[in-house]
């Protein structure tokens, strides 16, 4: 069996503003293991280059990877060295494709799952360039059940603006991702104004770096906040475990776990500890958002529009109507290569 | 499809002797569920009669819990009303024997796991009558890799004298249980006279009751004592989030998990806490051994010879020869009737 590694561009619909900076085009990692397949995302603000990524994935012991016929995937992911999440994330992500579609299920089947139970989705909408812009944005996505805004402009003014816009224009659900925008004095003055707004939560409000950040900024909040969700914060079960009691919630991404098996476990280890799971994607194909949606049914909030906002999704997998996602009944992953072909 | 109840009388082979009395003969639950079997023991000391646990097994809706061909288990298993362990325990072994059998795999291979990877497992040899009984005993155990003494005589004069005629008379490792025999003060004082002993842990010093006489008891001791293991104060999962810091591991037992879901989710959330975990069973049947050892690979350590003790194991899986287990390659707990008949 081998391994073959590629870059897999992802041109987006609309260009992809947020805090961090603005986006046309993504590459993330492809990676093929026999019958398996496997994604991971590179985002340009995780300072992370395709050559690091590449040289892990040549690097790996295949035939340690796949010498049984059903490898016993849980030892395999455990003794895989460390390395660049993203590229842990594609072989782990290939590793269960192939073991799935050797026992002959779906992941979610495996895992005992039903993806009925699957929350809705979040539709993340980009920062707006204008409030003109923004409101016609808001109007093709009336139907959403659940928005999530990015904010983080650099002006905790046009922040609230944002927010107030979309209350005022739609009656979503709304959540906002200020994606490290905030210092902390600014997030324990401003995070009590945003609690009229009804917000289902609000992601990463400040820089990650120091989690006793987090508990400093608890003890400045007042009761009957938003609730608080760590991203850039939180990539591994270790950081939920240090952000527990500061942290209402950590959002779950593979890219940032380095697969499905890290991912469960930061899922089965952050529930215990009383802390909310959103489920979120990076800009993928169906490849890995797929991956993630066999995890979904235990998520409290979903947020797995990656694959929504590309112009060239290479792949077929799970479904996204309106917030509400289906997935594939086939085995390991369940994801096809369109007809119209690969990059 | 129909649920059968039924009392399963497990007579010892000899009287087995510990810190809570001695038993002749113990009486678990068995459940068959469709094609499912299931378990749950009922050690004396834990007070709890067979009738509430019938009563609770036919209280639950078995339509429910059966309504799909491949039942999503996590979320079924989630959905148990609250009731006694031993009676979910029984449930949950025989929905995953179900699930399994279903899906077309053993447990372990749906897990994941490899059971070649098992740690060897202790044999556990009951408080001795006398020396010279003792020695006989200890004789006949000469090639176990691993011997776990149940001490917590009375007192600790004796427990030393049990340990110290161990490590004389075998080359095994040696582990003790003192079944919460010792105080506080009592277990401060004698822990650090057991280390020359190279106990490889020392399982439950002191009365189950209040977490915080575990963190006590850390705090009395100094570096460098035997591991300290949970057992009668480490039910599940928010059990083991309470003692870590204290108590270096917990000892996972179905029978107070209340089956392999929730011990599945204590084992990962120890392991994230930095806690050993000692996979354990009481005085049991081969259908719930052979149930916790599809969880073996997961173990630091091992106490799976519950079905040892047995004059009338009427089961067959699990194999334990000398302290090596071996799993039956058959679908979900891959546990059949002996030919010798059903109680």
């Amino acid at each position: 069996m081998k391994m073959t590694v590629q870059t897999l561009t992802l041109r987006l619909a609309t260009p992809f503003r947020i805090a961090h900076g603005t986006s046309t085009e993504r590459h993330n990692v492809l990676v093929h293991l026999g019958d398996g397949l496997g994604e991971g995302a590179l985002p340009p603000y995780y300072a992370l280059s395709m050559e690091e990524v590449v040289s892990y994935l040549r690097r790996l012991d295949l035939d340690a990877l796949l010498a049984e016929d059903a490898p016993p995937l849980v030892h395999v992911l455990d003794a895989l060295p460390p390395g660049p999440a993203p590229a842990r994330a594609a072989v782990d992500l290939a590793l269960h494709d192939l073991w799935g579609k050797r026992l002959g299920h779906p992941l979610y089947r495996l895992w005992g799952l039903d993806p009925e139970r699957a929350p809705l989705s979040a539709r993340t909408l980009s920062i707006p360039e204008s409030n003109a812009a923004f409101r016609k944005t808001l109007a093709r996505h009336r139907d959403a059940p659940l928005l999530k805004l990015k904010i983080g402009t650099g002006s905790t003014k046009r922040d609230e603006e944002i927010i107030r816009i979309a209350r005022e224009e739609t009656g979503a659900r709304l959540c906002v991702d200020a994606n490290s925008a905030w210092s902390v004095r600014e997030a324990a003055l401003f995070i009590p104004r945003l609690t009229e707004y009804d917000l289902l939560f609000i992601e990463q409000p400040i820089p990650a770096g120091d989690p006793d950040d987090w508990h400093v900024l608890r003890r400045h909040l007042p009761a009957g906040v938003p609730p608080l969700i760590a991203d850039e914060s939180a990539h591994r079960t270790e950081d939920a475990i240090v952000l527990a009691g500061a942290a209402d919630g950590v959002n779950v991404k593979l890219a940032k776990t380095g697969g499905l098996h890290e991912a469960r476990r930061m899922i089965t280890v952050a529930k215990a500890l009383d802390m909310k799971v959103l489920l979120g994607c990076m800009i993928e194909s169906s490849v890995a958002v797929t991956a993630a949606a066999h995890l979904a049914p235990l998520a409290d909030f979903l947020d797995l529009d990656g694959a929504v906002h590309l112009a060239n999704d290479p792949f077929s997998g799970m479904r996204f109507d309106n917030g509400r996602i289906t997935l594939p009944d086939r085995p390991g992953l369940g994801v096809t290569a369109r007809e119209t072909a690969l990059p």
